[in-house]
């Protein structure tokens, strides 16, 4: 007989708690364990979100990553560094299946995309029983909340992380139509200019903390300094859709 | 004093009732009108998957497409006749948001990401309060439902419409790490040749219905025919993850 709990990668989408899903709430309500990942001595984002569905008892389990700076990640130390962290946050996680707990880990957004969920779910699937519940992307949530239709009819949606080097997304704007820009952070200086390159400054739409009371966005031609938080999104408009 | 109604957006998700968000099922629980576009003849998805969450005594606004089979929309007949329906509907929408009624209108995934919201977005949004209220797109769904990591660390994604010629698919493909064929439906025999020019075939993962009780997937290349709904997605794994 398996007694083992099961692992639920939980989306609990891109800040607004009223945004996620009926499916997401009802499993953070039943599970035993909610884990979360977080930067060592800051609150995870995802806990913030959805601690109000939490029921009292809970046992929180935190994961906080062993590095707290962005670094390469073509660094084989931190390539390596982080995979060990991910190795034992796995066996940790495993621990309390083996035990029968059910298992709830919250992601940002939506669990499989670009969530670090994925890294406990590669590791257990085969263990044990895995289910996701996707959930809203911070995309969505930010040209939901700027009001941009971003892709309609034969559109090509390109996503890119600003942590690409910056003639590769010179190349990738002057190909792309619509294009959304995630992980700016330290790298919105670097995107701008790459806009300014490809002539695409123009469509271009900085929008940090979307869906949540401290919500901003505007045209990134009127920000005027190059400070933004790590989940800060450009948005940059199809050519039928000018902002 | 401004007695308008609210136009509100409302993403239900990509089948699932239960991945509808908890502000979508308030703001239809508290609608006035709920409008939804279908085929003529046949119920909306959106509708279905949305109806249970319908307060008694809501008003439903069918908004029938001219067109039941799909025109290339380069086409200059179908614009025009798409657009003359689109201008229609938001009249229609226009008479109850003037007569003070809150309108939501259903949207399968999430209204902006290849919606047709957002032609009524763009036709009321400055003579009406609108909101939109982002959703779980069909993609998410479709890769949580298969289990398929589909972007992690600096991976591109990239989103094409099973529209495009084939000769444009193949050098998307070529040049892509991780994508998803949305809208695949007829576009499928077209597609699995692209993917077999492109040498990515191996990649592919074909779902229908994703989230649905008539969940579907399996590698494209096991897949022994090309009939496929049109909501069908083709998720092509990247690189660093082969299903």
């Amino acid at each position: 007989m398996n007694t083992n709990g099961e692992l639920i990668g939980v989306g609990v989408g891109p800040g607004d708690p009223e945004l996620l899903t009926v499916k997401a709430v009802r499993a953070l309500q039943s599970a035993d364990v909610v884990a979360h990942f977080c930067k060592d001595g800051n609150a995870s984002h995802a806990r913030a979100t959805a601690a109000q569905f939490f029921r009292p008892g809970l046992l929180e389990l935190p994961l906080p990553y062993p590095l707290t700076t962005e670094t390469p990640t073509a660094d084989p130390a931190y390539r390596s560094t982080i995979q060990e962290f991910f190795d034992a946050a796995a066996d940790t996680v495993a621990g309390h299946l083996a035990a029968g707990r059910t298992v709830a880990v919250l992601s940002e957004g939506d669990p499989l995309f670009y969530g670090s969920y994925m890294h406990l779910h590669i590791r257990l699937m085969k263990r044990f029983p895995t289910r996701v519940i996707p959930g809203v992307t911070g995309m969505s949530g930010c040209w939901s909340a700027a009001g941009l239709p971003i892709t309609q009819g034969d559109d090509v949606l390109t996503v890119l992380p600003g942590t690409l080097d910056e003639a590769e997304l010179v190349r990738r704007f002057r190909q792309s139509d619509p294009s959304v820009v995630m992980k700016v952070g330290r790298n919105l200086s670097k995107v701008r200019r790459a806009l300014i390159a490809a002539d695409r400054l123009g469509d271009a739409i900085y929008v940090e903390r979307g869906t949540t009371p401290q919500e901003r966005f505007m045209p990134l031609a009127d920000k005027d300094d190059d400070s933004a938080p790590y989940f800060a999104i450009i948005l940059v408009a199809g050519r039928w859709c000018k902002p």
